[in-house]
């Protein structure tokens, strides 16, 4: 499984001899060393994955991470203390001249720990074919983000039993992390977003102690964490009936939503699926409210690279998995979003967040 | 409040211009940004706190933390757009010859663009520096820390109503993250151990599927995340009548738990301390069986900075705060873990985890 993604890694890394991924502490951890070792569990903090320009990977762990890494389809040398490990570095990576390195994830200390035990060595910042590989989801991969997507598609459901009047945000967000971790996840893939009201305008709000009232917004952004894959998604309730003003602000991002998902096949660059999304809400009543980007990449990380937005190049391809996200802010009043989380196909898109999108009055 | 961390920092920066902390994106946070600037909400992400060496703050930041940022005592400026960022960059830091950089959590990319867009810049690391101002706790962050603390401890109590036959390991993480938002902690600080029967004698298993029965231990190690700051806990408890080898067990851990306790004081070398608890570890039947290290620093992050082990020299000093967790872990059978949260103070210890640490039968 995890040969495929070595191979295109090294696919676009000519001329290196090597490319090593030197983890960090919690939470400072490059996801890029999960993707090429496939581990799931552990922390492996201080540990190093190699991958030799002949597509052979071995992993240098501590004590601490050998059961877990046993789960590997790799080579494993242990250290038993610091001093074991700086040896190892220097044994396992001096017959290196040129090495990639992941320089998005990499901690300066441990670059700087890397040219003191080898100062010979050049490194060469191989971001971009990490990036690259990680777009596209492997089978695998798209098992566990389906899973992920499944949790919180129906914590978006379960919650709303949990609506009544004075409830507050922040117990909102208890009630999600405790639903998805019962489903399985291992916690939220992010700070829940539960606000309501007026709040519910303030995009990057997360959750204070606001109590709900009948005539809110509740805006509920969130996602589950399982096997390491993230899941967002956003919904947007509304409790009582809603007004006028709020159903057309619904339809509108509904709307909005929709262009997005029949704008995305691979092909497509994202900056033209995002001025698609802002085109349409710009020729609504609601020009101008629109003020963020309409999606980004997902996988081992909320944002996990490229952004769907008009300053971003990206050539969709089958296989990439992002959020599509549109949504309208009135500051003062309350605002709209929706969110699902897709994957390219051949000719358009899977929907991945099954929870209905449908206008929801509680 | 922030000026005196400030100050600390800048004590141990001989000859530097400026230090900069340039933050990650999401999870890569440097929590050293958080520090000097005092600021607990928001994410921050690709933001510059730069301290002048007259002691000066100044914050750069984006559109979307404007709102945010005004809640410190800084100055602010704000960017529009990545290029917007790349010449304030320029612009704020063209004029200082040699910066201190915290490498122990810049993002080797964030360092290379600096590199990049000011190639006369001469960086030196002050991870050093960083650590021993934070390692000192200043009045806001007890408060904060005790809160966190308070959560933790009141959650490892009411836990106790939850547990009967057959309820499973992750069960009771997801109770215990519910338990501790109720509390207003933002999440947990790190992936909950929960573990019974055998898996209690594996320190660093998280959560499965396995089911309570009579007879075994029961393992929590968990911790909230309240504003930013860590608290972190571990109880041992019984599911029925304890045997007398679990007694025995839970009796040796609490005794050395108490050698610590007793050991700690300005003065102490934190290695001193692991010494003492060790020797009389070693001194019992449970020989050879306490495998890790007595406790670490404790703050922003949870393993943050120094660890109390035999490898590390670190002069205890008041307000410093250490977890204390001696274990004795038989592996296929068992492991008993009591960890505290503590203070040092003037001539001893305040024990900030207030949850009963007496044998509990359940």
């Amino acid at each position: 499984m995890t040969h495929a993604r070595i191979e295109k890694i090294l696919k676009n890394s000519d001329e290196l001899d090597a490319v090593v991924f030197v983890n960090g502490t919690e939470p400072l951890l490059d996801m890029g060393f999960f993707y090429v070792t496939g581990l799931i569990e552990g922390l492996f903090e201080g540990s190093l994955a190699i991958i030799d320009s002949n597509g052979s990977l071995e992993v240098v762990t501590s004590l601490l991470e050998a059961e877990s890494a046993k789960k590997g389809n790799f080579d494993i040398t242990i250290f038993k203390s610091k001093a074991e490990r700086k040896e190892l570095i220097k044994e396992k990576l001096s017959k290196f001249k040129k090495i990639g390195i992941n320089a998005q994830a990499l901690i300066h200390k441990n670059y700087l720990e890397l040219k003191e035990l080898l100062p010979e060595i050049e490194c060469v910042d191989v971001t971009d074919s990490v990036n690259k590989a990680r777009m596209i989801k492997d089978d695998k991969e798209m098992e566990t983000l389906r899973e992920a997507c499944k949790i919180a598609s129906e914590a978006a459901e379960e919650i709303m039993d949990f609506f009544n009047d004075g409830v507050k945000e922040y117990e909102v967000a208890a009630e999600l992390s405790y639903i998805m971790q019962k489903k399985g996840a291992t916690g939220p893939s992010f700070d829940t977003i539960s606000s309501f009201a007026k709040n519910t305008a303030e995009p990057h709000y997360t959750a204070g102690n606001a109590e709900l009232k009948k005539g809110d917004f509740i805006l509920l952004d969130f996602g589950a964490k399982y096997r390491l894959y993230c899941s967002d998604i956003t919904r947007t309730y509304f409790f009582g009936k809603a007004s006028d003003k709020q159903k057309d602000m619904y339809e509108t991002v509904f709307k909005a939503q929709e262009v997005a998902l029949d704008n995305i096949k691979p092909g497509v660059n994202g900056k033209d699926v995002h001025k698609a999304v802002s085109d349409f809400i710009e020729g609504t009543k609601f020009k101008g409210l629109f003020t963020h980007s309409t999606g980004h990449s997902i996988g081992l990380m909320v944002h996990d690279n490229v952004a769907l937005t008009k300053e971003v190049d990206v050539n969709l391809e089958e296989n990439m998995v992002f959020t599509v996200e549109p949504g309208i802010y009135i500051p003062g009043y309350g605002g709209v979003r929706i969110e699902e989380d897709v994957r390219v196909t051949k000719d358009g898109v899977e929907i991945l967040t099954t929870a209905t999108r449908e206008l929801v009055e509680i």
